[in-house]
């Protein structure tokens, strides 16, 4: 194994030097002894142990220990009830997706899980299947719709649909600085499992960048711009709850998502529609564009 | 070797999900590979590494990672310019004395350095020698005293000294509230590296409870309890600069300090001095006990 490879083990430090870290390092695990709860002891070992083996593997020093606490408190401080920044730094390290397939194992054919994002809010407005989630929030009008099913084709009625995208600028409701609720909705399928609305075509936009993690991405030359994506929460009684995303097929931000939520499964089509093509809903959206894509959902049973 | 102790595998899971782990950890990776500093690249890859093989190893929940996002935000929230409670995390997970440990590796006759913990303050008054430090906090006064060489014996002049402590209740001064600066000095050694001054003889506090990391040493049954202890931060031209403390011999906590900082070559010897016993500068103390501590301090030379 290469260093980097092996946490155990630093290369041009003595045993001597060796064997106190080591000692340290196990007196600091011996102080979880007493930990009622076994999964928490599983836990605190385990981050301790990680925790350890980063710091001997980059002989981390006393200034950059002390920019890491400075990074850290920065990202504290910038987090309220709307901006995430522990969310964004877990997505940008990948931790999120890391979490997401740990606990989203491929089943069958159910649809693929990605990252939850900083932007869910609870308490979503509730629409009619047709309705507009928009609420006015700018871009081009998308139909959106498919059937909610389990994984052998049974429809499943009633199925709850939570929606959030990001305006054409590159904003969810919650960065506008006011109270606006625009973007952001949930319906409900149909007896015949089907569900339909208004969007908006997704664009990309840059994950907030005027925050620590945003100057993390750049220190390291990292683009911040997430591919184009419209957020889904998808939950029905016995079945797995889904957290996903559809991504639009040709973005050429698909192969360097600055979050690392694109799977090839979550890639659609979105067709692009001429001014004056019927809509489906016979809404007149007079000379302007529009484009429609098509998403079923297919659930695991619940506990896979 | 166990599980816990090898990162990369997780006994359990499919060979395909693992492959899926192991890829999606590669491409967040490869996401540095554009670090222009080499530093940065290595420290951010190796965290990622670490923390991935961390997700892994528990197989941790979605619940579980909200709790973790949490926790977090809570610590970031309760931190301010008096309240640091990521360092208390690092502290009580003993990343600061591995740190510590990382970068002070021993050095002939050189004293020892431990953590330099959440309560230290830039600009502490200057007090001549043989001053009191405590400005009014509660305390058994304690006269401190010795030298400060280099490991070749030479006598250091000029060399500062910042000490700090906690009062007698166990509250340094930005715990008090208000804006009092006590028990928190500086000064500077004599022509024959020689120093002293008046202190409060320390004894044993919890760290702060009240807090995210007052909660996690509840859960997982662990003493919030420091050994009786006071700070030092020592700094002379031409030598490393030595931060740490001196234990009080006897104190029943010396084994199982929170923060991991106790080393037996910090441990003193405080003699404990009855009422009217003549002091070293003749100050008359009345009827209150005091007590006397000799700590010869010995630093390495810079960059080693």
């Amino acid at each position: 194994m290469s260093p980097e490879n092996d946490p155990g083990t630093t290369s041009g430090v003595s045993p001597e030097q060796q064997a106190r870290e080591a000692e340290l390092l196990d007196r600091v695990l011996a102080s979880f002894d007493a930990t009622p709860d076994a999964r928490m002891k599983q836990i605190m070992r385990s981050a301790v142990r990680h925790l350890h083996a980063f710091l001997r593997d980059v002989r981390l020093s006393e200034q950059e220990w002390k920019q890491g606490i400075d990074f850290l408190t920065a990202v504290g401080h910038l987090t309220d009830e709307r901006r995430q920044e522990f969310v964004l730094l877990s997505d940008t390290l990948g931790v999120s997706m890391q979490t997401v397939a740990i606990n989203n194992g491929a089943y069958a054919e159910a649809t693929e899980a990605t990252v939850v994002g900083p932007f869910f809010m609870q308490d979503s407005p509730e629409v009619e299947l047709g309705g507009d989630i928009s609420f006015g929030a700018a871009g081009e009008p998308c139909w959106v719709g498919g059937t909610v099913t389990g994984v052998d084709g049974t429809a499943l009625p009633g199925a709850r649909i939570e929606v959030w995208q990001a305006d054409d600028q590159g904003f969810y409701d919650v960065q506008y600085g006011d109270d606006r609720v625009a973007a952001r909705a949930h319906l409900f399928t149909d007896e015949q499992g089907r569900y339909a609305f208004w969007g908006i075509t997704p664009t990309p936009y840059p994950i907030p960048q005027d925050g620590p993690v945003g100057r993390m991405l750049e220190t390291v030359g990292r683009s911040p711009m997430r591919a184009s994506h419209l957020h889904f929460m998808v939950t029905a009684a016995g079945f797995r709850r889904l957290v996903t995303h559809i991504f639009v097929r040709g973005d050429e931000l698909l192969g360097r998502d600055s979050v690392f939520g694109v799977k090839e499964s979550l890639v659609k089509d979105f067709l692009e529609q001429a001014a004056g093509t019927p809509t489906p809903d016979g809404r007149d959206l007079g000379a302007r564009t529009w484009s429609r894509v098509r998403f079923d959902i297919v659930l695991a049973p619940a506990g896979s």
